[in-house]
């Protein structure tokens, strides 16, 4: 991936005066990809079911798509040849943004919840990269759609990051959001098919780690043994 | 940046083996990076002087890593022709790595307090990065030191957005740190030049910021005005 045109150098605005611009229609690309960066930072406060691995709080959004970042990078090895890693980046730093306005759904919420969320997140799709200039929201929304898509290596890939990494912190949290919700081991597997479907080798991963975790009494066996 | 060879599907140990497979010598490749990554989890406990936009709790560092990488993406216009984006959101995502160990120290610190924290980092990133295969302990590794260095056009733009990120929070949390801190406009105005020498579009705009600031009273005026 690389950078495109160099930007003009030129004067911004200043934070400040966002509001007022944008009402008169004279907002500059510059302060508008700022008033987009300054209302992402509500992701922050976007608290999801799984807790840190020191159980000292809940993981919010934000600090949960740095850490599938991190993944990207660490575990590159397991994506498919030819995957576009900047591209797999660029969708886990962006995929969970539109909980600013819709909120985190747990993994293993009911059908209807699950069908209201993702229109709910349809809609602030609409609200948050409007917020860019013209071109780059398009560009940005087609890597988030691309996402919930699941139709290339990428997203495959990224979808299946986002899969594991609860997994890798109920492991360590006598079994987290398994144990706090009831969750079962045939619940699990039904995502591990997912996880697998972007990387074989980490799909094999986590099979094993449902395994263990029947084994040590963290996931309740499959319901249909 | 692309992904590697593809890794061979097989077993991983799941992570309730990694203490004792260590001890034996016997860690799996991905056994040794999901170990590091959970570990990485810890980045999500180290706050930085920066509050949220909101002002509800201070920022912490692996928040603030998904935010850098966020703006890499956003502003990657303003980034000299020809850089590689995938390598500015790497080491976006790496660079507090070793404020695990480390912790954060506030940008205006003294020098000696610097000179210190430079040191733990190094000692910090020994100990991290060893946790991951060799080979690419190595590579990560340079990402990071690259980071430090400044040298590259990579390197110079992500240590621009690490300087902006709390410039704009600041702008809206009525001067924020600055004002905490009493931090004048000639201390912002030395770390602006820096993000001047990694994108002089985004300098401009950081400059016309602390204008803005010093202005609206959010930031002392220079000492030698």
């Amino acid at each position: 991936m690389k950078a495109g045109r160099h930007g003009d150098a030129r004067e911004g605005m200043g934070a400040g005066c966002r509001a007022d611009s944008d009402r008169m229609g004279l907002m500059e690309p510059l302060d508008r990809q700022v008033g987009f960066l300054l209302e992402a930072d509500r992701l922050k406060t976007v608290l999801r079911q799984t807790t840190l691995t020191d159980r000292s709080r809940r993981e919010n959004s934000a600090e949960h798509s740095w850490h599938l970042a991190l993944m990207a990078l660490v575990l590159a090895e397991h994506a498919p040849p030819g995957t576009d890693l900047g591209r797999v980046m660029a969708m886990v730093v962006l995929h969970d943004l539109v909980e600013i306005d819709a909120g985190d759904l747990f993994a293993y919420a009911a059908p209807a919840d699950q069908a209201r969320q993702e229109q709910a997140e349809r809609t602030a799709a609409d609200r948050l990269f409007a917020l860019l200039p013209p071109a780059q929201a398009s560009s940005l929304r087609a890597l988030w759609e691309e996402f919930e898509e699941r139709t290339t290596a990428e997203a495959k890939f990224a979808r299946a990051l986002d899969r594991l990494e609860p997994m890798l912190i109920n492991m360590v949290t006598e079994g987290g959001t398994w144990a706090a919700h009831g969750v079962t081991a045939d619940q699990v597997l039904t995502r591990v098919a997912l996880i697998e479907d972007g990387s074989p080798s980490l799909g094999a991963y986590a099979r094993t780690m449902v395994a263990s975790a029947v084994d040590r009494g963290l996931l309740a066996p499959p319901r249909e043994a």
